[in-house]
């Protein structure tokens, strides 16, 4: 029922703000033609302002060989800005009547083989498509700030939304350059929020307890996690540092101390369960390499990030 | 009392596994003489092991032009190894009863102006500097994994330690190329530690939860928060990301959201005063930098970051 991924060369990226406008420069520099909606004719340089940032930045990384800023097309006619696109990334305001409406509209005017991805950050999209009449191809689609340079892109359909189109939707991404993350369950705050949530709202405790100041926050973040978890996420960090026993000796070390008060965040149970999840998911993404040989590309991965934010002003 | 920070040659360091070997790498790359301390001859190669380890990370990043891995003393004599340090770092095993033996040991033979470091994550120096005849001079300097290579070092004194002896080890470690943190109050976790555990306690609720795998966990960090949390700590991220508002526009606009669901943390309350503290800190690190420029830097090297991970296998 849906199009080839890879045939996809028209987007359209509806919403004149950060996020719409990162997702346009995105398209724009992997390659596609590219429609971008904005609600109002007055919106043009602000869209054009986020889309020529972004550009720097894509430029750097390096564009697809036939990217240009060329291919963008700009209207306020929602019907011309669906039109041809093989693929639609919706961001409207964070507002659900606004949502909802619009996804009424789009549910009469873009073919039914089309995916539309939403990125709303609150919302569920069994919320947002309650009065589409084609809500089996919407899908949630969520980027992360700055959405034109950090490449998760979180995926979770709705009560109506096929599975068909969540994979489509995660296929598309990925040959578009991002890093997909298909979730189980609609949760709020999908999973890299929920993470940075945590440690937020730890921040804010410890700075409203006097332990820290916003700087203290900061400095540790930067100096102490944030690099190695740039190159190694907190798991395979864990895994990682435990040596020959990785992610089960971790747990079994470390796992009293999730009864200690070490943040205000109740740990949950450490069950046989719980475990083994851990444990398994760690050994499945070592994928059989040698603790020291990934070890290694941390430590050369961490010295090239650390050489690359020291020289740059 | 103290020496001039700038005046210390010689630095024991006190242990021989990944903490202490780690300090000891970092040590001899930043130019100092080094004697390593090991409790046990047979502990040798283990410690040669992490020290050549390091060595190949540090020197990626630039070794000191007088550092020298031949500087380098082993000794199992522990008056050996401290005579003639003009600092001492200690990465004891993490007993209670076996550092305040060593400290009860290092008060008698170490010279009083001397400062000793411990590494402690778990113990405090109230604790461990019980029995030791010069608790003033001792505090503790926390680093985090792998300590050759991230540059936090948190320090922080207990009931007996001088302040003057907190101040004279940041100076010392800033001047060793560390990134020093003091903290205000002797908190468990320290702060970046606190951060970390925050995001993993709700990592763990997630895959407990069955709303996402250990894969999943990483997948986000790696490719959302974690590359720009590298560059810019999550307190400015927020301050620059809401543009002329700052952080007053974050706490005003998604204050509410803290009462949310979003991880199973439970929040502060937000106050005017924690409000203010927030907005005030952030305001302070901006040191009237306009957003726009702020954001450029971020994006600069967020892509420096991006590079950098890709070009490494």
């Amino acid at each position: 029922m849906y199009p080839d991924p890879s045939a996809i060369t028209r987007v359209a990226s509806l919403g004149a703000g950060p996020i719409g406008g990162g997702w346009a420069a995105h398209f724009l520099a992997r390659g596609y033609d590219v429609t971008a909606y904005i609600h109002d004719p007055s919106e043009h340089g602000a869209l054009m302002a986020v889309i020529e940032t972004g550009w720097k930045s894509l430029t750097a990384l390096g564009l697809a060989s036939d990217a240009s800023m060329d291919r963008l097309t700009v209207t306020s006619d929602l019907s011309e800005a669906v039109e041809g696109a093989g693929f639609i990334q919706e961001s409207a305001p964070e507002r659900l009547e606004i949502k909802r409406a619009l996804y009424t509209r789009l549910g009469e005017i873009v073919p039914r083989e089309v995916v539309i991805g939403s990125s709303t950050s609150g919302l569920t999209m069994t919320e947002i498509a309650a009065d589409c009449a084609t809500p089996e191809r919407c899908v949630i689609g969520h980027p992360f700030n700055p959405p034109y340079l950090l490449p998760l892109v979180e995926i979770v359909g709705g009560k109506q939304t096929d599975k068909a189109a969540v994979d489509w939707a995660a296929a598309f991404y990925e040959l578009a350059g991002k890093a997909p993350l298909v979730m189980k369950k609609e949760v709020p705050g999908f999973v890299a929020t929920r993470l940075q949530e945590a440690l937020w709202r730890e921040a804010l405790h410890m700075v409203a307890n006097g332990e820290a100041t916003p700087e203290d926050i900061d400095i540790a973040l930067i100096n102490g996690p944030a690099p190695r978890m740039a190159v190694q996420g907190q798991c395979m960090a864990f895994h990682v540092a435990c040596g020959e026993g990785g992610m089960a000796t971790n747990l079994d070390q470390f796992g009293p101390a999730l009864k200690w008060p070490w943040t205000r965040l109740e740990a949950p149970e450490l069950t046989q369960e719980l475990r083994d999840r851990m444990v398994e998911g760690c050994n499945a993404m070592a994928a059989g390499r040698h603790f020291e040989e990934m070890a290694g590309e941390r430590d050369r991965k961490i010295v090239a990030v650390l050489k690359a934010v020291r020289d740059i002003g």
